[in-house]
């Protein structure tokens, strides 16, 4: 078998182009993996295969005669199930939609086949995208590959457990509460929330919101911005679109890390965080600081942030389920149910209060980015938990409430719409992969990745924070 | 006395850089224009003339001495009374804050004085900007120059009474429901609602609103073009704001008319608007369809826009208001009031469905655009009120219901986030200044700009379509 599904996507790219690799032959390799490994693993939950072999050939044909080539060329991706996906099955993994097939690609779909991209398939998630346990009632649980009885994360956990198993070398997710950092952080793979707006979304229910921010996944940061080539764009139907320009993303240039100025923080002054999380934490931060121009900890002021993303929380809840809650109460998942219940029980003035909150919070993390290029914060308050625990009930010693209490690590980040790279470093208390949330300066994409990239190459330096490898036999059924 | 004042900025403002005109002698101008009309007009609230001679001054110097000057160098403009101005009452138009003088200029004074503008004044506006009537506790009513017992409209009532009587060649403005485009059509200036974030404002109790959009009033089309040069900006403080270009600002050029695709609605398919208006809106219509390539009567689909913009301002006003209304409610405008106490009945279904039915109100806009390049439609639903009347108690034989129902013509559009100019076309069947609003694509404000620069050198051709001329001796008091 080939292990051309093994390699990062930006290096296949560059050898479609030159005929090195055929877009079929790399196709056939991505889909031996996914027979091989996914009966275990569970990540990929529908699949196009047919389809995607008529794209390769075609691919292969464009590239023999010489045509102009679109940045993913060739390329295959896997698209997270909350997303519509034309003729094939799009089940937000909720028993309502099981046999939903939509008859169009939603816009960020069309625009990853627009640039070249080959669709393989659906990816698994929690019912609705709420929760951080991938598993539902549609197709079951995803399995983290680097541990069969724990989680891969959520809510784009099949992205993430796919990327990990080398099925695709491209995967799409989203990200309200850290639905783009949490999977990737337990899976040993990157994940990006960019800057809302950027890749832009016609399918949300709201019109102006830091949830529901689509984005790219993958196993190295260089190709995170090969996939975003694809994936931004400027679509009237979302207003946080805008003009976009794509060739700082085509010609990712590493930054110098010598010139960049870090704040670290553990839990941003407010999250339930693990000591063993902690540890590891300050542990690989002592083994990068000194690579930076200043590294030190300080913690941005985000008081109210938990209660500010609940209430903002319970409005697009309403938004997107209350019609759905009145109408199916009972077919919802517990997740949908508390969020929806928790939406109707809240006052007029406990939303202005959430607003004008939000308000204050961004402006003062405007504030604290004054003097800082980066921000690095865990990936993860714990590490990843077994399938069958559900959801985390203590964290960092706090009973939770609910399983957002253990997502404040994340959340709060999403409320300053600051881009965010989840970058693996290493190993936890446990073994399993380790990782960091690492903040950019307002809509400083392109600058964020730059960074990244530079971190992710000074990092493989290091002996001591070698990346968990897959036993793959272990994963074949 | 010179006639200086009463020139277009863009004339004024080349003739500065020449030396043909100085700074100090166009300050002067309008300082006797505010003194001589200000007594009976009321536009004018609050002045600096001491600091605006020494500004003055001081730019005159900066084009002797042959330094590369600002693109508003030396032009006077004035500030809504809604905006903080460093040294200078702040009223809000509120009894609570009659004695504020902030110590720090808003974040687009700052940017219209670093780009060499000279502040005279502060204008009048209804208490927080509630209200089309401009008139408040601390300042009494500003009266329209065009008939004094009739008002100027709202809320950027002020500027644009000051606008026609010259005192300013330039002024500040804001709108949530049309403040800036109802009193600019009734006092027979030219106002601009741009794209909300274009001219960030740090000051918003919210995040992400279409409410309280900032933007430029003058007396022609490209003089706003000019201010905006100013205005806009990238501000870290505004998550609504991002890179901007102002060159297309800079450069103006007219579009050619005869390329446009136009579509004409009387009443947006659902807005009380009176029949002397709708008479008006089809005879200038009618004088101006022919310029187009196509011009057709067609409504775009708004429906539910009443209740949207209604509930969404709700939560806007408990963010800004709630604190104050529970310790000072009684000191508080009956507007204000009304808002507060209709936010507070609303429900958390009510706020979530709002939020729903704007995102699809916002993308129907989105494809009535697709095969359009501009949309006009009236700029007020009636002739301008007897200050003494208050609000309009019916409209198009409509009963209204609160103050804002007389104003869906220009809050609909509110939602849709499409750049608009309100633009004077001649006069109404009382005598007073008519004019319209005209819509341009989405992000499109320079493209609008020219287009309606265009517009408006045509209809300086029609015999039929001269605007009202004052006559001072009137208003002199």
């Amino acid at each position: 078998m080939s292990d051309l599904c093994g390699q990062p996507a930006t290096q296949l790219r560059r050898a479609i182009a030159t005929g090195d690799v055929s877009p079929v032959e790399l196709l056939e390799s991505c889909i031996a993996r996914i027979e091989e490994l996914n009966p275990t693993v569970n990540a990929i939950v529908a699949t196009c295969f047919e389809r995607a072999r008529s794209e390769a050939s075609a691919a292969e044909r464009a590239v023999r005669s010489g045509e102009n080539i679109p940045p993913l060329h060739g390329l295959p991706v896997a698209i997270k199930d909350l997303v519509a996906t034309e003729g094939m099955p799009t089940t937000y993994g909720s028993p309502l939609y099981a046999d939903n097939v939509p008859n169009r690609d939603a816009g960020l779909v069309k625009r990853l086949r627009d640039a070249g991209a080959i669709v393989v398939g659906k990816t698994n998630t929690p019912e609705f995208g709420a929760g951080t346990n991938t598993s539902n009632r549609v197709y079951g649980a995803t399995r983290n590959p680097h541990a069969l009885e724990r989680t891969c994360g959520g809510s784009s956990g099949g992205a993430a457990a796919a990327l990990a198993c080398d099925m695709v070398p491209l995967a799409h997710g989203s990200d309200t509460g850290g639905s783009l950092r949490n999977p990737a952080t337990w899976c040993g793979v990157v994940g990006f929330r960019p800057t809302p707006g950027l890749v832009p979304h016609e399918a949300r229910n709201v019109n102006y919101s830091h949830f529901a921010v689509q984005g790219p996944m993958a196993r190295t940061v260089p190709d995170i911005a090969l996939m975003l080539m694809g994936l931004a764009g400027n679509d009237p139907n979302d207003p946080l679109s805008g003009p976009v320009s794509t060739s700082a993303f085509e010609n990712l240039a590493d930054a110098d890390l010598s010139n960049l100025r870090v704040a670290t923080s553990e839990d941003l002054g407010l999250a339930p965080v693990d000591d063993e999380i902690r540890d590891v934490f300050r542990a690989r931060i002592g083994s990068v600081s000194g690579a930076f121009a200043a590294c030190e900890q300080r913690n941005p002021e985000l008081a109210g942030a938990r209660e500010i993303f609940w209430a903002l929380r319970s409005v697009t809840f309403l938004a997107n389920h209350g019609e759905r809650y009145r109408e199916h109460g009972q077919n919802l998942a517990p997740n949908v149910v508390a969020n929806v219940e928790a939406a109707l029980a809240m006052t007029p003035q406990d939303m202005a209060e959430a607003e004008h909150g939000w308000a204050r919070l961004y402006r003062a993390f405007q504030d604290f980015f004054k003097d800082i290029d980066l921000l690095i914060v865990p990936g993860n308050a714990t590490s990843a938990f077994r399938v069958e625990d559900g959801i985390p009930k203590v964290v960092g010693g706090r009973k939770m409430e609910n399983y957002m209490d253990a997502s404040i690590l994340r959340s709060a980040l999403t409320l300053t719409g600051h881009p965010i790279v989840a970058l693996p470093m290493g190993i936890d208390a446990l073994g399993m992969p380790f990782g960091v949330q690492i903040v950019g300066p307002r809509r400083g994409d392109a600058f964020l990745l730059s960074a990244a990239a530079a971190l992710e190459k000074y990092i493989a330096t290091l002996p001591d924070l070698v990346p968990p490898r897959l036993n793959l036999e272990d994963l074949k059924s």
